[in-house]
């Protein structure tokens, strides 16, 4: 074994034995648990931002620019939404004991299927120290043991905001192996983790492209990711153009670093008014890359190549494509989607219902934006990732994600024949 | 691209196409499709024979022991029970398309989480060749594409009963790729099946232990299986003594060789009537090895080692332990056990409680026998496998295990503020 399994090793054993303990903890004791760490995390302020000072120097010197200094930066009112983020998580519904379904058979054996926690859940992760709240907040309140594995450019403010959110644990009684901290900032830490089958349940990647690509490629660990966030509007013929217009703009320009902005618009060929559409998303600062047909359209608009079908821009530009129809709009998306969101606006129920039932994404959309994709949208309180895997959890990943269930028999001296 | 890779490619851009129709088929066709499926695999029965005879006599060749050659051979009426099998799969509900939750936003999204097939499935089994039919049946009624690899011992009763079934999914109209089985026995087309992440979404090993473990090891696409079966049956204090016992002797008598047969006997050292329980066992033809204080209680006893407490026998021979109490058997189960079944025969509605709390299995009973560990006993109409892993599905999978769910959002032109 080397250094860094023995590390991961020593950091699974100790998150097991947690686990037994938390997966058996009362939801009133894991909310206590995350009201006190909030409380540390306040009380704590001067700790946590002096530490932070000290990673923004070590930036600084190290030449991080100035937005990933600014993802890692933290001040008071970024502490208290932090804070006040790990409380929301505790006052979210317990799913750990939730009767899935209860069936009796004919010989009298009733089955149930209730909901446990997960076990020990690996979150590696890049700048926001934010994250190590967040994953520690959600990962307790679903019962499960964390190991957190933040990037080394946020190595100081991840302990203060660790060591707070332990204590908080620790005072209500619960094992602060709950949720640890990977001390080392050494890379190869992460590659045992990927490894270390025996010890994590699930790794969790919350970061850009490069981190998940990395996680995906060397884990032997089951992984709940998404890699890629392209995501398609098709406008329909028989789209209401004023919709259309409003959400392709959202869609795309309300904030395009995230996983949920539109990268491609497909619009039918037979719907009435594709001018206004690529004019009005032009004129709100998007670059547009079209096909021969879409560039007919505008002068403003440039080819698109073949790489732009299959390109995540994160900024304000935008692939289009002219296409004949429901079904070959779900033919591109077939072959350039990444199984994330994609929305049809139309006013035709049949195509929304053909749209619907063959896109195979994680995520389908009617006459809605894109950006809505966020568990904090969907109701789900708060979010883990966005999974566009297809086993365990997919699209949005919250509370429910992190647990998996039991069968429990429940008999009176049944054998079986 | 090794030739064996290319093999898997092409099987598996083959299955995807066929996915893409299979898993939008109502319930309907699919059902059409496994009743003429059944049809002719009856109207086929001497092609079935006949190529089962010839693999009899290779086997024969070969030297396959007589169990072997037992699990091999199809006779008229194993072929019978096949087609009805797969006729009895045809009329199991199809959870495609249900709805599992919706909500509705303040904005007025709604959202709904639909149930959806889970892609294409790589099964990868031995010498029993009703596997070839009833995973193909499973996997065609859930809407997915499955990819057959059985044992070369098998491989002529193999061609014969897909061609017999695809036969009939192709006669209802439904593409034939949906069910495809792996030609060549070369042992290196599993290697790339195992590997294939790009074109296989799940592999389900079924067989024997070393197939399993093969395949734990080497895969890279999720795997759903289980590799041991130590179940546990703890007999508490309060255990009601007539239940016991009849549920310990069916636990591990009545059939030793399947995964839910019991392995370890954990008795209470407070229960009255440890003899009785021990005598009726080994009455029944099991050999009991136990610890010092089981030794004392019956001459016919022989001493356990260290090993046995980690032994699926899977054979009529039992290791039993005298335990304090609940807790001192679930530390046992936590060390010893493989996460599949284990129970508590106990009156005491406490223990029972924190027995079914604190078990980390699959499965956990309270009151009966260990051998209902059975998709079937449990109402699921039949079982692909039993999982021990915790994510995705656990304990006995049948259709609902081999779907996913979308997240379907509808709205009338919402935009994200």
């Amino acid at each position: 074994m080397t250094e860094h399994q023995h590390l991961v090793a020593d950091l699974g054993r100790k998150a097991r034995a947690a686990f037994a303990v938390v997966s058996q903890a009362s939801s009133a004791q894991k909310a206590e648990a995350l009201r006190l760490a909030a409380a540390r995390l306040r009380a704590n302020q001067q700790l946590i931002l002096d530490a932070n000072a000290a990673d923004m120097t070590a930036g600084r010197e190290r030449g991080l620019s100035d937005a990933m200094l600014d993802r890692l930066m933290i001040d008071a009112p970024r502490l208290e939404s932090i804070a006040a983020a790990v409380e929301k998580v505790s006052v979210l519904e317990d799913p750990v004991g939730q009767v899935i379904d209860r069936t009796e058979q004919p010989n009298g054996l009733v089955m149930e299927r209730i909901r446990v926690p997960l076990g020990v859940i690996g979150i590696v992760y890049e700048s926001r120290p934010n994250v190590t709240a967040d994953a520690a907040a959600l990962g307790l309140r679903s019962g499960n043991a964390v190991i957190l594995r933040g990037g080394s450019e946020a190595i100081s403010s991840n302990k203060a905001i660790h060591e707070a959110m332990q204590d908080g644990v620790i005072a209500a009684g619960l094992p602060g192996d709950a949720m640890q901290l990977v001390q080392t900032t050494d890379r190869q830490a992460v590659g045992a983790m990927l490894k270390a089958v025996e010890f994590i349940d699930i790794i969790i990647p919350r970061g850009g492209k490069s981190l998940v690509a990395r996680v995906q490629e060397e884990a032997r660990v089951p992984v709940l990711a998404h890699l890629d966030g392209i995501c398609h509007t098709y406008v329909d013929q028989a789209a209401d153009q004023d919709k259309a217009m409003v959400i392709a703009v959202n869609a795309k320009m309300r904030r395009t670093g995230i996983c949920g902005a539109m990268e491609t618009l497909l619009i039918d060929q037979d719907y009435p008014a594709p001018g206004p559409l690529l004019r009005a998303l032009i004129d709100a600062g998007c670059e547009v890359r079209g096909d021969d047909a879409v560039m007919e359209l505008d002068p403003r608009t440039v080819a698109a190549d073949a790489e732009d079908w299959n390109t995540e821009y994160l900024a304000p530009i935008l692939s289009v494509r002219m296409v004949d129809g429901v079904e070959e709009a779900l033919d591109h998306i077939a072959v350039h989607g990444s199984h994330h969101t994609d929305v049809i606006v139309t006013e035709d129920d049949a195509a929304a219902q053909r749209f619907i039932r063959a896109a195979d994404s994680a995520i389908v959309m009617h006459n809605t934006s894109s950006q809505f994709a966020d568990g904090g949208e969907f109701g789900l309180g708060a979010e883990i990732g966005i999974s566009t895997g297809r086993l365990h959890a997919r699209g949005p990943v919250a509370l429910e994600g992190l647990t998996t269930y039991k069968w429990v028999v429940r008999g009176t001296g049944q054998v079986r024949p």
